[in-house]
């Protein structure tokens, strides 16, 4: 049986939390450690939003606390989507311990442990990618010893959610995404395009919960809020973004991968933009020129990546 | 029968001299006259070619002529795409008089003809904006006379043909296209996303000219050099992008619209994407805020509109 070296890199938030319990949960997943950033909430709060989850859970894997904000210049002042992920990034569920921000050293856990495994280590970055632009330009080298790194982000072929141009992970740091998608080593993401037909239901989420046992039920719970962002906007549920993400790293068979050189804008009206040129494409490349070829997961299977979830998070 | 005034804004261009002939030739266009810009060749070429062409099929159509380069600034040194349309324009077929420059009257003509027809005049664009910008800018009470502006141009769900991002004709002058798409007058735009299926095989252009009389057989000729641009691609026959603009006017029920409020970038590594918030979107609208909803035929019916040219090329 195969196993998987992954470090999450992430800003829990709720959907963070389904893929970081999927990650727990999979017997195949050997999670080496957490890796914090500023995005769905302060970093101070999903650091001890990541340390909140996985004592409920009882796994040891180390939290470490990463960007507290966005390397790309001149970014508009941050907004904390408290309508989505609450005022303390788990949709308002209690978090006893108070938020604590660093010291900053998830760029060089992510350094130490991928030079430790060498071919080994999956990064599976949900959140903004300054703690993987960071790592890489300090340490090149890792972009030769890291497995690949696997992203929820950007909006290829579809619009985004942040701006009609911009996903959000992507948005929040667009300068860390064009160096992480430049960088020489594979990169799948898995943007917009896919995660938004990857709804869970309501109903399949409280069956979920019930079925689950304590950990799930505590994802249920503190999921609650989010739902109530979808059922405001329509829609009885909600999209599992990051956890579809997580499932790439398991189950690559239910994704459909388009390939291409990718550019991120980071100026401008379409500032985080993630914009591929297809491998089929003919015409003269511009400022996709010499960039490496990456891979975007434009489709797949949505009612077999949900049931995969269930089915781990409930064995 | 419903008769259509139409002034068409052209940079010949082979494909624009087929497109050029469909509404010489069609029973139901009125046309008023034809206005010129930069873009295929330089503008005194294309005015010289569009009044060429109209005295070769007996057309007595006013030719006005414009812009000689771009509103945009910090554009680019201009690049004359002599690989696809030859030295002259027209695929290096003999056109015995001088390019001739100026006087710039291109504007003023779209502005005067809107106003003498008012709700009447439908303008097809198919090269670079800048006249059209100009005139609404000149004398914004036209975009409320005008009856539709219907422009070949922009790529929104599929890659560029100048750059991964960017279509050549908003790629030239990116400035005015935002101007075009920002008016309140209805645009309709006839993208890539549609034109890069509407492909004239090499057989079927051969037989329209053999078919068509001493008029397409010129057409014939002269697309001859853009048909070995196309056959080095692998490709034996011609994309006959403006053809295609030009069927919209006349046969609206071969395409399918999509709508949305459109920016056009004006700067950066990807200058001139023409980028779509969909009608159905939700979410915070950003740079798009307050725009008027334009439409894009971003699907359509490719064998009907080419069946549509053959007939009315050769009726």
């Amino acid at each position: 049986m195969t196993q998987h070296k992954v470090i999450f890199d992430t800003d829990p938030g709720v959907d963070d939390a389904l893929a970081l319990y999927y990650l727990v949960r999979h017997p195949q997943v050997d999670l080496l450690g957490v890796t914090t950033v500023f995005g769905n909430a302060p970093v101070a709060m999903t650091t001890r939003n990541a340390r909140f989850l996985l004592q409920a859970w009882g796994h040891d894997a180390p939290v470490h606390c990463g960007a507290a904000g966005p390397m790309t210049p001149d970014m508009p002042p941050e907004f904390w989507p408290t309508h989505i992920h609450g005022d303390n990034g788990l949709g308002n569920h209690p978090t006893p311990e108070a938020p604590v921000e660093g010291p900053e050293t998830a760029a060089q856990f992510l350094i130490d442990t991928i030079r430790a495994h060498p071919g080994e280590v999956r990064v599976l970055a949900v959140g903004r990618m300054t703690n993987l632009a960071r790592a890489v330009q300090m340490a090149p080298d890792i972009a030769g010893l890291v497995r690949d790194v696997v992203i929820m982000g950007g909006a290829f072929r579809v619009p985004g959610n942040i701006t009609p141009a911009a996903e959000a992970n992507i948005w929040g740091d667009p300068l860390a995404a064009d160096v992480v998608f430049g960088a020489d080593w594979p990169v799948i993401a898995v943007p917009l395009d896919l995660t938004t037909r990857t709804f869970m239901d309501s109903a399949t989420l409280a069956d979920l919960g019930a079925r689950g046992g304590a950990g799930m039920q505590l994802v249920a719970d503190l999921s609650q809020g989010y739902v109530g962002f979808y059922q405001a906007a329509g829609y009885d549920g909600m999209l599992v973004h990051d956890c579809t993400a997580a499932v790439y790293l398991t189950d690559p068979d239910l994704f459909t991968l388009t390939q291409g050189e990718v550019r991120v804008l980071s100026e401008g009206i379409a500032l985080g933009l993630t914009l591929m040129n297809p491998a089929d494409r003919q015409g003269p490349l511009g400022a996709w020129e010499g960039r490496p070829r990456q891979s975007a997961t434009l489709d797949g299977q949505p009612d077999a990546i949900l049931a995969r979830i269930a089915q781990v998070c409930t064995a």
